[in-house]
């Protein structure tokens, strides 16, 4: 029995995924490399593992694992070189002095402690951040790893569903924080893709507001941000239901700007758009209808082994669309004491435009208690 | 209503611990510090947040956040200018420009890339790893984050013992998993302070397994390692049951000769005691016993706002105990292909001896099956 979940045993993605790193590696003339970062390693290996040393070099590539890890690195990791890591500094220098490297290249998200200790094993090696080669590889997803990502995406539609049919009169904002994740063990996700935002009333003017033990009150908005890892991969989804009853038209009001915003920049979705410009039309949709000011957060970010990762998708990004990237959409607008709205998609970018993999509906919808 | 759990809002300790790391400034000629990482973030502000600048000097001290925890931010924090940051870079790059600073400390556990983006924005400034200003305060624990702790352990204790108490034929490793995720919830946990490991037979030969959907069976050893997160503070423990009957004799053996292990270097935990020594002393008792070999991991590591802070229990490390150091004790020795055994308990180093923080018992015990 494997401890780290693949997507397919008999896979020779994670080969290839290994041999265009180290074409990589070739091009930009460096030696080795040493992934460090967790989901690259898992990119590269299929090995769930909270520490480890990957060395990739042109030619080779060796993963060291302490002996926690060993077993099932042994078992899950074939077409690298597994070694026993005893003396973890100790053993990536020898490893790395092999092929007496001169530009060895590493993350920019590892530690700059950890880095500057590597410097102190190799004196006189030429050390390059180099993280872009997997992040770049990472960027445009497989089929197979779409259809990770549209699992999870179909669980966190699933637990939604499950978790919003059934809203009482007196549960706090904590009792569905706690439902989403009793569904999400019980439906068999690794976990949460993030701690999910459960907000109700006014406090969903905070968009990253962490649940309390606020009790949801008729009439007003709940706001529930939320996603999965299934098999590794995460999904993202925000929806806005009104509790009990009607809201007041003006936060009805809101949510239709918001969905009207989003599905604006969605429709734009396509290879060779520009982030920024997705950014722009969900942006100039809210200033139209005199939210613009309301909107106080880019409009969304890649998915994928990551809950954020590539592209980045605001008025700043210099990132432009291509097929197999997969992105949220996902405007908002936030009124200060009075609630907000945000309202967020998951999709794959297509060769011809977009497929959207979140499911649930975006019909403004109330959720009647039901006692 | 505050989004940021705090442990008494009128308490002045966050100030003090500013003042105190102004100090450590000083001291080491630093014009400014910018701290980054979360947790530190939260010990000296009291604010959750997963993106936020502070900048101290040696007299002053300024939070920037964003739009998405300005609100919080203005409400929780009332010892430090909190400002809100629309352009990151920028205006970080603006307060740091402010008093011409030449040297500007950072901590080593920011990512290098974010470093290297930092010093593009000051050209001329020098930049020193200082994390240890901050880490060096946390190592050492207040009475009020004692209390925390223990409340956390508390917890920990109660849902190890709600969860192993209903045993039932045919549950999976992923069931008990899910319980205790739900008991977390069901109490009010934050988080679990980990991904809890629940390995079974031959499994608990991997010290850091994730459960599967295999399911228990009578005769075989249970390990739990779990803990969770209560107002900010984590809690670990470590415990190994029998599953429906006694185990065969030589795992009973492995549980006694562990526990001896685990009993003795917790008795010898106290002020002026070399980590390095306790790691000895349970390596000993292990080795007597023809264990040695199977002890493939370091003795303990120190517990706080993070699962895995200073101190290291292992035997390469160089620090000393100190009274108000939060340590966990947690030999384990682990047979391939037969099963492991790990005990773990949380322990405050207090000022004559020791206080064990995890009360549940350690004594061999059979969890029967309930039906």
């Amino acid at each position: 029995m494997s401890t780290s979940p693949r997507f397919d045993p008999q896979s020779r993605e994670y080969g290839r995924r290994v041999k265009k790193a180290q074409q990589g590696l070739a091009r930009r003339k460096l030696d080795a490399m040493v992934v460090y970062d967790r989901h690259n390693t898992f990119y590269l290996t299929g090995l769930h593992c909270s520490f480890s040393y990957l060395v990739i070099s042109p030619r080779e590539a060796f993963l060291l694992v302490d002996g926690r890890y060993i077993e099932a690195a042994r078992e899950t990791v074939r077409h690298i070189d597994v070694r026993l890591m005893r003396k973890p500094r100790q053993d990536l220098g020898r490893l790395l002095r092999g092929p007496r490297p001169r530009a060895v290249g590493f993350e920019g998200s590892a530690a700059w402690g950890t880095v500057d200790e590597w410097r102190s094993l190799l004196p006189g090696v030429e050390w390059h951040e180099c993280g872009e080669l997997i992040l770049k590889q990472r960027l445009i997803k497989s089929p197979t790893e779409i259809k990770l990502i549209e699992k999870s995406a179909r669980m966190t539609d699933q637990i939604f569903e499950n978790v919003t049919g059934r809203i009482e009169p007196g549960m706090t904002e904590m009792d569905v924080r706690n439902r989403i994740r009793g569904e999400a063990d019980r439906l068999g996700a690794r976990a949460l893709s993030f701690d999910c935002i459960v907000a109700s009333g006014m406090t969903s003017s905070r968009p990253h507001y962490s649940p309390a033990e606020r009790p949801l009150e008729a009439g007003e908005l709940l706001l529930i941000d939320m996603g999965v890892v299934v098999e590794g991969y995460c999904s993202d989804m925000t929806r806005v239901v009104a509790v009990g009853r009607p809201p007041k038209p003006r936060l009805r009001r809101l949510y239709d700007a918001v969905l009207e915003a989003e599905q604006a920049a969605l429709a734009a979705v396509k290879p060779g758009v520009a982030c920024a410009e997705l950014d722009r039309i969900a942006r100039d949709k809210l200033k139209a209808r005199r939210l613009g000011r309301y909107f106080i957060h880019g409009l969304g970010h890649g998915v994928g082994l990551e809950i954020h990762e590539a592209p980045t998708l605001n008025n700043r990004s210099q990132q432009i669309l291509r097929a197999g990237m997969v992105i949220t959409i996902e405007p908002g607008a936030y009124l200060p004491g009075r609630g907000g709205v945000r309202i967020e998609d998951l999709v794959v970018v297509t060769r011809n435009g977009r497929r959207v993999l979140s499911r649930t509906p975006k019909a403004f919808r109330v959720a009647r208690f039901s006692t």
